[in-house]
C-alpha cells in the first residue's frame, strides 16, 4: 500500500519538532501517532517523572497533556506557521502509577487567530488495563515559525 | 535570634515532600521560601527543562507552578493531612531562555474540602533582570497523609 | 410503554432544583433533558442576554454551561447531596446572535468528594443550523442539601 | 480641579459600551469604576440573579467577573480595537445572599494579540462588611471594532 505523502509530511513535521524538545527527550515520551487534528503522545514511568508518593508527577502529566494538543493543533496550522500555548487547564481525576501515560490531544476549533484543544490523559498499566488520569483545555495562538 | 520552632517546622514539613518528588529532582527544582501561605521554587535553565526552541518548556512552567501552589496549600493544611491538585489553570505569559524561574504560590482561600492557591512564576536572567513568564490559579483537595 | 420510575424521579429532582434558580426563569433557559450523566439546556434569544454587539452574552453562555454541568453531576450525586460548582473553565468558539442556544453537560468522571463534567454549548439558528459557542470544563462539589 | 481629558474620554468608552450590553441593563449591573487597566462593576441582590438557594447565580457571578476583565482590558486596547473573551476561569470561593457583589477586573499582562487580565468578586453584605466571592483568570483578544 503506497504511503500518503501528505500524512507522512505532516508526521515528519511534528516529529521534528518533538525532537527538539530536550524536556520530552530526557523526560522519555515517545510520538505514537500523527493525524490530522489528533496527536498521541506516550510517557513510561520512571523515577525521572515521579511525586512525593512515587506516582506520576502532575507536572509531567500536565506536560504530555500540553503537548499532545499543542502538536494537535500544529497539525491543522498552517505551513511556516509554529503554534504556542497561551494557556491551558487541566483536572487531574485520579492517580496512577507503574506503567505509562497516554495522552491523546484533539483539536475542538481551528482558526487564524487562536486553536481550541482539549487532551485526554489515561494511565496504561503494566497489563494493558486503561483509566482515566487527566482531562485538559487548551487555547493555542498560531505564529510565524522562526528557526 | 532563635529560631521559630513554627516556622522551622513548617518548613522541615514542606521540605520533607520535596525531596520525595523524583521529578523535581531531576529537573533540579529548589525550595527557596516557606512561609504560612507562601511557597517559592526555583528552577535553573537546563537542556532538561527546554522546549523545540529553546526556551523553558511549558511542562516545566506548568509543574514549578503546580508544586508552588501546591506546597503553599501545604502549609495551611492541618498536620497529618497532604493536599492532591484537583486541576489548575495557567497562562503563559511570555517566552524565557537561559537564567532561571522562580515560581511563587499564595494561598487565595483556605479550606477544609478546597483550597483554593495561585502561583506568579516569573523568569530571572542571568543579570538578574526579570519578567513575567505565567500565571496559575489552582484547587486543591486536602486528604489523609498515606506514607 | 411503561414510565421508568427511575428516570421519572432523576428529571423530576433536577426539574425541582431548576425551578428554584430566579435567574434561569429571567432568562427564559429551559430544561430539556435529564438521563444519567447528561443534562440539556436550552436559552432563547431575547434582549435579556445579549452583550453589546447584540450577540449572546458570555455571562449568559457561561451561566447555561455552568447550570448544564452542574445539573449533569446532580444526575450522579447520592439521594439528599447537593453539588456545588468549586471552579469552571469556558472557552468561547464564536459569536453567536438569533436562535438558540444549546448547552449539553455530561459528567466526565463521578466521585465522592469531586465530579468532573464537561458542557458543549451549541448554537443554533432560527432554521435549525447549528454551530459551536463554547467549551466548558468543570469542578463539583458534592454537599448535603440544605433546603 | 480639572477633569483629565483622558480619564474622561476612558471612561465614556467603556460606558458606551457597557450600555449597550442588554443582559447587564436587565441584571441590573452598575459600571463604577474605569482606570486604566482596572475596571470596577458592581451587581446588586435580587430575583434576577438567584440559584435554587437563593444565593447569588454562580452565572451572575462569572458575568460580572468576565465583564470587569474584559473591560479592564478595553482601557489598554489601542483605540478602534474591540476585546473578546477567548476563555476565562473562575473558582467560587463561597455562597453569597443579599447585599451586592463588587467585580474588580486588573489588566496583568497587555499585548497586541492577547490581553491577560484577573478578576476578583467580592460579596459586600447590607452591612458594608466584606468577604471573598470568586476569583477569575482571563484571556482576551483584541479585534478591530465593528460597530
Amino acid at each position: 500500500m503506497p504511503i500518503d505523502p501528505r500524512a507522512f509530511t505532516l508526521h515528519a513535521r511534528i516529529a521534528a519538532s518533538f525532537s527538539r524538545q530536550g524536556m520530552m527527550r530526557h523526560l522519555g515520551a515517545e510520538l505514537r501517532r500523527v493525524e490530522p487534528g489528533v496527536v498521541e503522545i506516550w510517557l513510561p514511568y520512571s523515577d525521572k517523572v515521579t511525586q512525593q508518593q512515587e506516582g506520576f508527577h502532575g507536572g509531567a502529566i500536565g506536560a504530555v497533556a500540553d503537548i499532545a494538543g499543542g502538536y494537535a493543533g500544529l497539525t491543522v496550522a498552517p505551513e511556516g506557521m509554529e503554534v504556542v500555548t497561551a494557556e491551558y487547564k487541566i483536572n487531574f481525576l485520579g492517580s496512577c502509577r507503574g506503567g505509562a501515560l497516554r495522552a491523546i490531544g484533539r483539536v475542538v476549533k481551528p482558526g487564524k487567530r487562536l486553536i481550541v484543544t482539549t487532551a485526554e490523559v489515561a494511565h496504561v498499566d503494566e497489563t494493558g488495563q486503561e483509566g482515566p488520569c487527566a482531562l485538559m483545555q487548551q487555547t493555542l495562538v498560531p505564529v510565524p515559525q522562526t528557526y
